[in-house]
């Protein structure tokens, strides 16, 4: 018997992966007299990948990741200036509206009036709370968790701090690696709702996936069905 | 009948403020040849003002606010070796030791046999949680609350989440404006233990503290006693 549904929040409920791709874009344009766009990106990627363990995820930590990046691209030559311009793209995603993804307010709607829905995501405690404000969705939503990482110790602490069981527990995101697996481990069901990209941090092996047993939904909307079906 | 004693973090169970001290001066230095220490300490506390808005507290806010702050001091021309420099300054202090705070960790381990202890703390998620594992405090808490603003609605909605009432509650903390006066404004108690430098951001004016009714503490481990004269 499900009683609550749990979404991841970054490409699950609203684009975000757009808005460091654009920036990537800007960012490449920015360097365009020393290297060409994919040199850059390739540099850019591998700088984030370094930095996970100093700066953890989000616009911050990017942002850090595409300072140092242009610092080392240009042997230290980019100016005070362009520097600044990198620091004002941070500010600027920080504050970009929410592009909610099609078919999900309908479907958190109609699913709050049924079962307790929680957010759970990785990020900035900052900027995730901002973003949760400023998407309308808050309302439909119980709680809402911050995790450092998606792993099976953390879906664990998050369901007994809520005094859920693992088997009336269904997750639902657009990561393999941080929404679907982890939560199979713990012997609760997982959703996959994959997004228009993949996000290179997150890329899981055919390996990894055999014999995993979760459902996977074209778009959100999908959703309300699939709970139906678990429930029967 | 107090149940449950919460904890600020950062310069009241362990130094903070040093860490930004001493970074600080070294940062300083770096732009030596273009100003004096109070001229550009001056400008870097008004740029982290004017960007908490946009970054929150934190490590990584901090140093986007140094980095900024050099572009301009320098007009354009600080170089990208400073900048990574400036970037290795925020890998060493996500890194840096826990100090833990005298007397602290004999009170914590005295008070976690009789009452729940929390921890409530502003701050990146990932900073302040793996500054927590290292304090090797942890063990002694019962729960862990990463807030991005300490005001009375945040400590009205920890109360709610761990079913706490607030005359079942005590705030011990360093910051008048953050640990203190929202924690009095919902019925709760609180104990001021004031750290050996006040940061910038919280001062408090005499005028708010009228008629405030709170306790004052110089030492950590004076909190057993007083702990046992609220339940008498």
């Amino acid at each position: 018997m499900i009683t609550t549904i749990a979404f991841d929040a970054d490409d699950t409920l609203w684009h975000t992966e757009r808005i460091f791709i654009s920036t990537k874009e800007k960012f490449a344009a920015l360097l365009a007299d020393y290297h060409d766009f994919n040199y850059i990106e390739r540099h850019l990627d591998a700088t984030e990948t370094k930095n996970i363990k100093h700066f953890g995820y989000g616009i911050k930590g990017f942002t850090l990741s595409m300072i140092e990046t242009a610092c080392e691209l240009t042997e230290g030559r980019i100016t005070g200036d362009k520097v600044k311009e990198i620091i004002g793209f941070a500010k600027e995603m920080l504050a970009s509206p929410i592009d909610v993804l099609e078919g999900v307010r309908e479907t958190i709607e109609t699913l709050s009036k049924e079962y307790n829905l929680i957010l759970i995501t990785k990020g900035d405690l900052l900027d995730q709370e901002t973003k949760f404000a400023r998407s309308g969705l808050g309302e439909y939503f119980k709680a809402f968790e911050i995790v450092p990482n998606k792993n099976a110790k953390t879906y664990k602490y998050v369901l007994k701090r809520h005094q859920i069981n693992a088997d009336e527990f269904v997750m639902v995101g657009n990561s393999l690696r941080s929404d679907i697996l982890p939560v199979l481990e713990i012997g609760a069901k997982a959703v996959f709702v994959p997004y228009e990209t993949e996000w290179f941090h997150e890329a899981v092996s055919d390996e990894e996936l055999e014999g995993k047993d979760f459902a996977r939904i074209e778009k959100m909307t999908d959703l309300i069905d699939l709970i139906k079906d678990f429930q029967s």
